[in-house]
Parts: structure tokens; C-alpha cells; sequence
């Protein structure tokens, strides 16, 4: 039995304790700042107030006073934060755990340098580590997967990423149960950016949603053909933006694709999409879905700057990737949305 | 305005008549044998009885006693017939036809040989009708397309393939609007396999959903973690496929997984895979099916006969299609449905 100390009460770090708890674990659910009620409600209920299932039986849940507490003699830490609790994670968290405990982190997304490149989170925080003389072992986990499905005991399939194949192999077996199925990859930046792409991608699927409710009526059956037709533009972006970054490998488009499939439907950035494909600007949009976090339009933002300082250096250009930079116009420019369908096809002549 | 004949009153077929009138050419609807009640039907109302929308004013209907007359002059024939009119259409309607006159199908499937080479349809007819000393310029339709929502002008992309980039430009000319936007492609057996494969992958993935339906209830809501998780193993093999069949590139992955994304939510593909899901034996869930053509079967079970035998002479690895080889257990060896979803992980070491 292992002690494993999950930092973060929201829905994915939540669900995580999960198949850690089943397979027999000591559990600790630690809340941020931001999470006070869900713990509160935790202790009195077991239950998270967004899953409609108690938590397994005996986890221990702490608030974050207690953090140092919940993080003794921890064999592993899981950082269940969104992106937008990157530094706190950072700064707070990360400097408490010692360099020996493998830390495994579900938050998604890039940073994108001023010179056009495109950064993960777990390099981020290990350079930030390394700043301060401490080697930490950061790992990831990818992959399609919804928190309130793997609560249910969904059959799912992810990717944990670290450098170490030895971690990721004892991170496996502390974690996979028979619904929970883990693949194993020392390409922490393949992972890490097939996941965060996805995000922008997914909005760019969701579009035509909105463009087919506003065209052919709001209850009009879904439209397919064209959600299709940018699924393949999407797919073939992301392998355009995988070579960019050398990390164009069958398994990370695999869990890429997989999770760009799951993402169509999944909540936020779905509707995100929608709402913009139906007309709304991108701060009437932003409006409706008020206080959720939305990875998607940063995601895209970032990587479609990235794409466009690399364009301006001649690394890359613009007019291999017209499904995201119409995507960026629509979030920075308040451009209409008129998805560039011919730009879309291909010619190849052998 | 050029004469365009389309031979096969299928859905597909039929659409297709829409935008090729609508850019102003003389259409030519021709009835197989079995079309004769469609044709009937299309002479009376100018409506398919399928599509809930007329064709455009100035059709012409043909009965297959007019095929000849409905082939005079034509500078491009549709062959719009369904695997199971191959053998038909190659030994009745392509003899007919000049070998200048340019030939596009959309017959979807592959043959497997006797030493497990995988064939496609265009080549297959080449070989035909070479042995009979006659040169024909066949191409061909691949891509995310159902034919009612080409019928309600939804935006589409598809790929055009041949062996002529020439020639697919011109058909290019002849087809496109301002929703069917096309692809070009001169690797054939790539956008044919592409299309093809998707069939039966989609079957895997529609597994899931009777899987879940069983497990949570027949109303529980669609469960996208499992059917991501299929996708990526489908992504997976089809990529090994591809590169078995030397026809590896991202122009066919882009066409093969965005015609994926739509089949799952296609009708027939996605019901079998359902029934099969929920429990039902293949005998069982064919019955249900009375009568509706089922070439996600046909080409699962001759891909998975190519594989085995490959593997047997030791050129592929049964192991490296777990999904394609479970598929094939359900529909060939009567299995239970029970997806190896742990043999669906990897593990990449670097």
C-alpha cells in the first residue's frame, strides 16, 4: 500500500483518487485555495459536488493549511490543477515535495516563448526546480479521458509521460485498475503537446456545430460532414505541428487524436465553440460561460503566436496551418467565423 | 456545360447528381437492376425516395435497358454502385464505356488475395479490363461524406483519386461547389485503404457504445472515454496498415480518420456495432438488419484474413491488431464482445 497525495479538488484530480483509492491506496485529497467548498463538502458528504458517486470509502481530505501535513511520507503526489494554477502549483506546491517522490500532474496546455517556441509544463516547473538547485521527477498523464467518466468506471485509456521509464512503469502499477489502462512514454513534450493541441482543435470542430444550427435551424440534426471535414484539417495540423516539434511518433498522435475525438464532446470547450460558430463574438461567448476556465482559447492563442513568429522567421508557414490561425482570428481579432473549406484540401501528385 | 452519367441509384450516387446539376452540366441518373422502384420514383416525384429533398429541376432517369443511351457522348460516368455491385459493374457497365471517357466510383472496399495482398477496387477493374486489352481512366471518391447531408449541402471534403493528376483536376472542375470541396490524390491504393479500413474500425468503435448501454442502462449517456479509447487504437492500426501497404502519408491519415470520426455516427456501421455491443450474436444483429448491405463486415473480415495471413508468413503481427483481430473473432468465430483494452496500451522508451 502506498500513500498518494492529490493536490488540487477539482474533477480530474478528484476522479483520480478513484482507481487510487480502489486499488487499495491511503488517499489524501488536498484542496487549493480556490477549493474550500469542494472540501468542506467533501468531508461531509464523500462526495464531490460535481460527481453523482461517493468517493471510495477512507480517503482522507485536507484543506490547504494542511497541505505539509497530507504531504508526509507521500510515495507519490498527483497535481490535479487547471492551467491557470501553473505557477501557484509552481511556487506552492512543488517546493514542499522532495526530490525523490514522483509527482504525476494532469493539468494540459503550452507556453509559448518569445521566440516562437512552445513550452510544457513539466519542462517549465523543472526548469523553475532547477533554478533553485532541486532535480524534481515531474510525469504527466494525457489522454482521453472525462473526470465524470472515470468516476463511472468508463473504460479508458491514458498516457503517463516522464522521463524516467522506471517511475512511469511504478506509477502504472500504483494506478491502472480494470478500467483504467495506462500507456507508458519517455516523450514527455509528444504527450504533453498532443493533449494541449487538441484543446484548440476541438474548438475548431465545435464551429461547425454552431455554423449548422444557425444555418439549417437550432434543432437540426448535427451536421457530420463538416465536423468530419475539420476533424481531418485538425488532424492533419497537429501532425504538421508534431514534426515541427520532432515529436511526430504514431503513439503520440494516437493519444492525440484519441483525445481530440473525446474533446468534441466534452463540456466547455464544445460549447465555447458552438456559441462562437453561431454568431456570438468572442466576448458575448466568453459571457455565457462565465467562471469556467476555458484551456482551449489559450491553448490556441498560444500556439497559433507561436506558428506566426516562426512564419515571420520562415520556420514555418501560416498557410500549412488555416484552421488554427482562422481559429486565433476569431479569439484575438473578432473575426467572423467562415471556416477556409478550400484552403482545406490537398493536392498530391507522385 | 459538359454530360455527366452517374450509373447506380444509391444514395451516394444520387447525391452526387447535386452538385454536378447544380454547376450546370446534363445529369444522367442511371438504375441498376435493383433500382428499378427508385427510378420509378425519381421519373414521378424528381425526388430519391430516401432524400427529403427534390433533385434539381432538369434531371435525366434512366432505366438500365437505357444504359447505353445514357452513356452517349458522356464526358465523365459516376459509378455509384456498392461493393456488392463490383463484379457487376465491371462486367456489364465499364465495357460500355470509352477508354477515353474518365470513370469516378465510389465503391468503398478492398479484396484480400489468396497470399494476403489487399486490393482495391479501381485496381481490381484496371486488371479486368486490361486483360481485355482496354486502357481505362478509373478514379475514384474517398472521405467523410453521407450522401443526405451532401443532399443538404453541408460543407464536405472528400478526396478524388486516379492516376492522372490531369484528369482529377478536370473532374475537380466538373464537381465542386461551394460545400463539396475536393481533394487530389494520385495514390490510389492510399485514399481507397483509407476509406475502406475506416469501416471496420468504426464497427470497434460502435462496439463500446452496446458495451455501455449494457453495462449502465439502455438510456445511461453516450460514454466518450471508451469510444476515444478505440479511436486511438483504430488510429493505430490503420497507421500500421498504411504502412504495411507502403501508402504511409498524412493526406491519407487525414481522409482515413476524418471519414472514421463521421462513420461512427453513419447508420448501418454504427447499429451492427451496437448490436454486437449490447450482446447480440452476429447471426442475431444481421437479422436486424434484414437486407441493408453491411460492408463494415465484408471488409473487417477480408483485412483481418490479409493480417493473418501476412503473419503467418511472417511479414505482420497479429499482436499489433488487437482491435481489428477482436473484431474479426465476433464477426467470423461468433465471440463475446470483450475489447483488450489493456493490449491496446504502449509503452514508448526513448
Amino acid at each position: 500500500m502506498a500513500i498518494i497525495t492529490i493536490v488540487g479538488a477539482g474533477m480530474m484530480g478528484s476522479a483520480l483518487a478513484f482507481p487510487a483509492r480502489e486499488n487499495g491506496h491511503e488517499v489524501r485529497l488536498v484542496g487549493t485555495p480556490l477549493d474550500r467548498e469542494i472540501i468542506e463538502a467533501c468531508i461531509r458528504t464523500n462526495r464531490h459536488p460535481k460527481f453523482t458517486k461517493d468517493f471510495p470509502a477512507g480517503l482522507h481530505f485536507f484543506q490547504i493549511e494542511s497541505l505539509c501535513e497530507a504531504l508526509q511520507n507521500a510515495d507519490l503526489v498527483i497535481g490535479g490543477v487547471s492551467s491557470f494554477g501553473v505557477d501557484w502549483f509552481g511556487e506552492v506546491v512543488l517546493p514542499q515535495i522532495g526530490e525523490q517522490t514522483p509527482v504525476l500532474t494532469v493539468t494540459k496546455g503550452l507556453l509559448d516563448t518569445e521566440e516562437g517556441g512552445l513550452l510544457c509544463y513539466p519542462d517549465v516547473w523543472d526548469a523553475k526546480m532547477k533554478a533553485q538547485g532541486r532535480h524534481m521527477n515531474l510525469n504527466a498523464i494525457g489522454g482521453p479521458c472525462t473526470s465524470y467518466e472515470l468516476v463511472a468506471h468508463d473504460q479508458t485509456e491514458v498516457a503517463f509521460c516522464g522521463r524516467d521509464i522506471h517511475t512511469l512503469r511504478k506509477l502504472k502499477e500504483l494506478m491502472q485498475t480494470d478500467y483504467y489502462h495506462i500507456s507508458l512514454s519517455t516523450d514527455v513534450m509528444g504527450i504533453e503537446s498532443a493533449v494541449a493541441l487538441k484543446n484548440g482543435y476541438a474548438l475548431g470542430i465545435a464551429l461547425t456545430i454552431g455554423v449548422n444550427q444557425k444555418q439549417f435551424g437550432m434543432e437540426s440534426e448535427l451536421h457530420f460532414n463538416s465536423q468530419a471535414a475539420v476533424f481531418g484539417q485538425a488532424v492533419k495540423e497537429m501532425h504538421g505541428l508534431f514534426s515541427h516539434l520532432g515529436v511526430c511518433s504514431i503513439e503520440n498522435m494516437t493519444v492525440g487524436f484519441g483525445d481530440l475525438y473525446v474533446t468534441v464532446y466534452g463540456g466547455r470547450t464544445r460549447l465555447i465553440g458552438v456559441l462562437l460558430g453561431r454568431g456570438l463574438s468572442i466576448e458575448a461567448a466568453k459571457k455565457e460561460l462565465n467562471g469556467v476556465t476555458l484551456e482551449s482559447l489559450v491553448v490556441a492563442e498560444r500556439v497559433a503566436r507561436a506558428v506566426r513568429k516562426c512564419a515571420a522567421k520562415g520556420t514555418m508557414k501560416e498557410a500549412d496551418f488555416p484552421l488554427l490561425m482562422h481559429v486565433d482570428d476569431i479569439l484575438t481579432k473578432n473575426k467572423a467565423v467562415q471556416l477556409p473549406w478550400e484552403d482545406f484540401t490537398f493536392e498530391v501528385s507522385k
